[in-house]
């Protein structure tokens, strides 16, 4: 059944299928329509062969032939059965019946409910689109945050916080920071991600129907679960405990959340008045319908309001975890919208590496603004001195340095200046400086006064550091 | 563009794209790509018009062209031009220019920034489908509302809090309840629907283009609007006031939470130990994969479930309210996620419809229930006896009762018997009845106790009368 | 019974309730315990009344009786009748019942469910705070926009779109949106408020007690109502129709959105490299415990935080709308905590009216920024040269635009110098100007091109005619 | 300051503080605003001996005097005092050097940034919360399940999906599968708790406060944290990395969703209809102020208000992760809310094991349900009779079996009456199960199909199975 893509509903469906094709793409065999059903099939065959297993009949003939009537299924067909049944389960069970060796046709889905069928082949899914895309999309991205934060290590940078400045980093270390937190969040994604389980427990967890069938319902479980790389949930329903797939998806979101506040931070450091960073923007490209001049940040801004559409669905993954009794239905259709999630977020960090690699970092901006873009000039070291002079015995320090702050303000002068004509506090801090060894022979303290740059802590050994750690465990 | 429906990622774009398939296609031509770029184009055009029209340029023969011109482009074309310019605004201008006739070439979004077309052209499309699809469709579930409600005006039920069985009303009674609710709510987004408002005020909302082209911008833009059958935001930024679309959302999300109520009340209706009502289960479905005797409320849990999936969402709708200064676009993709809101909205709606539609009203368990199917038998009747108690002057009536309906706990017994044999009590309360001519000449006290439908109140007045009122109401 | 504040868990009841102390002293007597319970008081004692004047009953000595009997009761004595009876409302009943006159003690709670009493005297409260807090707080805040848009309508500032300078605005302008969005958002809180609803009908809704009391139940309804200020829900379950409280608190949310929005534009404009507006931040106050120098926007940042606190908290609403049946008690423990929301948002709006009594306007800054603060100099100029040439007939407008501004980054040129040398372009541009009067006998285009602030469009007008309505409005 | 309880706001600092006195009083030394300074005041002590130790100051005395200086400062000293700082952590170092030794003084706060105080403060407060108070809530649940899941492992009960009977299983499987939930949540508590991070960085993350005071500013801050039992941040802004306090929120969320869900399975278990079991109902209790005879199950209804009332704060956990550049204030007030989203928590946990200590099992309506409250009668054997017939060689065994249990609705006829009269099946049945050793010798099927509850699969082996491996994980 084929249909234009600009007569689909969802965007994801449409404008971002061809804007994010490759993601699209990546995913389709994990979480469209078709890869639900083809996994199901997968699922179901996966039980007959543990059924001929565990009898001992499961010969390779018989093994190819259920696999080639596996592949044979469409969902076309599934569909069409569907409307008989009204039962989307029992309609792939009918077709599948019709495919397989004759033998076989009484063992498929025999023992098993629905769910069993579902879940198992959720968890599946889940499992294979984790590994195979959504953890591939932000090790690159991690990646790209190890160049930056290693290239960029020494490159100054005003530290800000309430928008104002602060005290002076890196380029290499505010990256540094976004890698530490999303590299975490991978290592957490694979830990959940291996901890999906799927199961045989029947109709209402309890392998009613299978201790009709067998002996040990347990083992056979857990033949037929291995044979999709999964584990039977400890306990079951008719629904697999649902905390594993929970707990993917609220990391999931969790890491969606590290790349949104990216994403702010570059829109921010991309505003006319800072114009630290910089979105490649091609020669052709309009940035405005009407105004000429603009360059707007409009890659950083899609990822922002991605998490916006995204980020609140979290919600409904925490409903969907009361399910009455042994199950309701009202699990279902909220379910199914997964796909969506896991798209909006592999899009979301896939347009977050397409800006790194391409990320401007203006050096004539950031020192523009590191030496007094705001506020009082070269008010960053005014920390430096508070703690100088604190540390040289002045319990009133942070009164006095704020003092001279205002004074700079009121009469428009650079902090350092203003700092140095206080003789006799320089000269505490000076003499400070000497002792610890902060200036080396033949500067004075006017040297670091006046570099606010050299005033950056271990910015740049943390931005170093923690590029070489995760590019390791990233190419595990 | 064509592509399998079953590589879609979305549901609502597979699945519910068939089983809801009248939804699906009442709403494509109003919330789909294809929709969008249409009514953009759309907007353009009466752009051009408004500019005509205001110099007095507007001929029969132009404007006939430049409909024409609008209809011949395809959303393919734009798509391919907007690689080129990244900007999907310029790139429909773009081919548009190539289609109209030259004399109206430059006056092609003259004036205009991109968000003018955007927000007006959302505005339009979101007015016209909540007339055209959404409330019909809601109209649809209030009229069988009504059908119910005054069919099942008289039908005995016991009400329920807490789950326990408390006094009796009717089954039309309950129905009228979600009518009165919905009804009001349809009314409150035809109020929120006719208060949508487009812009033409350019860039950041001052009309600095439009000055350089009119004496009177506000003119041109009531002009461009009207074309529409909008009216212009109050005051706005590069943005219309997100407060019309956010209220009007929201209604629907309020809307969507009593259909939600309905499907869990029908839901639990349907339970095996309760069986008051079922949905219509034809003759060749399948209940369960593995349980053959089973009857699954589906329908009524898809609603549930719909909704589950869908009311988080209003939180994206409250966070797109923030859009920093004259406009960031981390409202963009978010919003066009609202399409999404609106299909599973008004599929929910259908649903519930055809739930309605075909609802098997059991008599039998009705009466079985009310007459004793839980805790104490005929104990719906103990608030009566109190109430009578209380009025005949006996402050502690409260207390005795009480203490009686422990007492037929423990025999099991009947409430009417175990008060019927209270005789001074039970007098007390006979006398009271015939004094207030709760009961008609004839009969005794027991025929109201042992007849607890009686008790009804106004059910059966209230179904009926709120019925008709929103037949009335409906029809208009 | 009473506790240092400081052993409280909420901040609202200690740190907010000292800071915002005049908010929370004018909330306690409508959303705290103490209120609720003496809201619950008037109720029943307007029940005992409408019972004594249905009947004739009721003179001014037992009025009087009643009254004084109500407010005598403590929350005290109720909660240690509680203790015994782990029922709120029927503790409740039988403290006041030792405290009215004996002909009274029999009607008290006569006929009605305990949520008869819990949710009119909810309406009624949440009625009365509307009224007498939240609505008086907004209105202030809404004249505090209009002094500000009135005072600042011809303060030049630039408009920003996507963080990037776009074109002229003034400053006036800007707070006149706010005040537009906010203006109608008081209305339609007066609109939900006027609209909360009580009710009389008893423990399923359908009057089935106050049948057997009397002969026209939804009289007596009306005339309990009456007394508290409330219309009857048009159909009750066990409880009043869940919209009319919901829509009220989504009408908050939405207000709480654009005060949200204003803080985080107050924020960004008191960047450092911005510095367009200031909170005004006292002598002695400290900004930073290690940075002498920061002066933070920390009040706006705390409008932010709040919302972020308080916005998702709506979903909590929209789950309250499902109570089963004729009721479950799962919207109980959820519904009191409105009390926190309402308080949240109430601080949220007074901290805004303190950040706007003492904004700062810095006009220096403004016109820096305005001229040439980031991108290119003077680029908001580009859009009005694109509309005059496109204007002037030439097509290809936007695009020749486009190149003279990058011309003009390359060289680092003011965009004025750029376009005055292309000579043919700026004379159509000059030209049509003159055409169009926009610049006066005696000036040339570079008078235009050299002073941005001129191209604000009717930024000076909104300003003044929305200040101007909304003053008016907020009189009423 | 002291206040009446009934003045407060929040329903968690007046009714809940009395209602659940026990969890309130166990959480105030961690979460009420006593607990936020005084870990403030034990982290500011903690600094001043991590210097003095690093310089090898420390003596036993000076840590006495610290000590007890720490201990001295009241909320109330700081309180006045931020009135005049405007800024609370300055506030609370003002009042702290008032009362430390004077050679101690200087190092009071010094290198550290308020944030560094707060951040490492609220990890100590969340670490001894999750493992004083929080996790022993949880564990005790946990016990309360497996002395359920135990006692009732063999007690029959009907499973149940889509609220429809299904397939038989037993009481301690139902409970056990919770347990099972519950105790993984507990477990995974545990890691987050262990692995929050506290900080020494200084204002932005890089350590330049401290790199001006010690070589190994890393080495201090380790020092000082150690003295907290933290670890610190891997990279810091001004903040720690806010992901390890999300994710133990996240699974407090996770773990009181499994708590929702457990309370609306009893809330549906105690309605009138299904009668299974019951939470404990004292003499003097009063169910509804009107309804004598009314029984309700309050307090899992009270459970599930509270998860409404808490879940959705989830949100505003995920948006405290956005905090622009090295942090605005925008996560402030929002997460000292917090607190109320923890004490909501361990109210609902605590709320819930007060249900499980009394909770009577009905074995009579237990036994009625199993064997026919609904549907078709004994039609939970549908399913043994689909599979064993299948097992037989029935390819159509699930059509066949489905068309008898229409027949048996029809006819109103047990499952098992309508089976045994189709003798060719019946046989088929029979053998099948002989061949499979499902019934004893002198046994037929007659007895297996008559008796419903012996068709409950490994319903009594989880059961235990689980109580005894979770009963010995709780105990370490």
């Amino acid at each position: 059944m084929e249909r234009s893509i600009f007569s689909n509903i969802s965007p994801l469906d449409h404008r971002y299928s061809l804007s994010e094709a490759g993601v699209f793409n990546g995913l389709v065999p994990w979480i469209s329509e078709d890869a639900s059903i083809s996994a199901c099939v997968k699922a179901e065959i996966a039980l007959v062969e543990a059924h001929l297993e565990s009898r001992g009949q499961l010969t390779a003939e018989l093994g190819a032939a259920l696999k080639k009537a596996g592949e044979s299924v469409s969902p076309g067909e599934v569909y069409a059965e569907e409307e008989k049944t009204r039962h989307n389960i029992r309609a792939l069970v009918n077709v599948l019946k019709t495919k397989v060796p004759a033998e076989a046709a009484p063992l498929i889905h025999l023992g098993a409910t629905s769910v069993d069928i579902l879940d198992t082949s959720l968890a599946y899914r889940m499992q294979n689109s984790a590994k195979l895309v959504v953890t591939p999309l932000l090790k690159k991205l991690a990646l790209l945050l190890c160049d930056i934060a290693e290239r960029e290590a020494d490159t100054p940078q005003v530290g800000r916080t309430h928008g104002q400045h602060a005290v002076p980093i890196t380029v290499g270390f505010t990256f540094a920071g976004f890698l530490s937190r999303i590299g975490k969040s991978i290592l957490q994604i694979q830990v959940f991600a291996d901890d999906l389980r799927g199961k045989l427990s029947g109709a209402v967890g309890a392998y009613n129907a299978t201790c009709m069938i067998t002996d040990d319902p347990e083992k056979l479980e857990e033949l037929f679960l291995n044979k999709l790389g999964l584990k039977p949930s400890e306990h079951s329903t008719q629904l697999v405990e649902p905390e594993h797939v929970l707990r993917l998806l609220l990391e999931y979101n969790v890491c969606f959340g590290i790349i949104a506040h990216l994403a702010d931070d570059l829109r921010n450091l991309q505003r006319s008045e800072i114009g630290e960073l910089h979105e490649e923007f091609s020669h052709s490209q309009v940035g405005s319908s009407t105004m000429p001049q603009k360059r707007n940040p409009w890659n950083s801004e899609h990822v922002k309001s991605l998490w916006k559409a995204f980020m609140p669905r979290a919600t409904s993954f925490f409903m969907d975890q009361i399910s009455e009794h042994q199950r309701d239905l009202s699990n279902s259709a909220s379910q199914r919208f997964i796909a969506d999630y896991i798209a909006g977020f592999c899009m979301a960090a896939e347009r977050m590496s397409g800006v790194l690699q391409n990320l401007v970092v203006d050096k004539e901006n950031l020192t523009r603004n590191l030496r007094g873009g705001g506020g009082i000039k070269g008010g960053v070291m005014a920390e430096p001195a508070y703690i100088l002079l604190a540390e040289s015995g002045e319990s009133r320090a942070h009164e006095i340095i704020r003092k001279i702050t205002l004074a700079c303000e009121k009469e428009n002068i650079d902090f350092a200046e203003g700092l140095i004509r206080e003789k006799e506090i320089f000269i505490k801090i000076q003499n400070k400086m000497t002792e610890l060894k902060l200036i080396k022979t033949g500067e004075t303290a006017k040297d670091f006064f006046n570099n606010p740059e050299r005033y950056n802590g271990l910015s740049a050994k943390k931005a170093k550091t923690l590029a070489a750690k995760y590019r390791r465990i990233m190419a595990q």
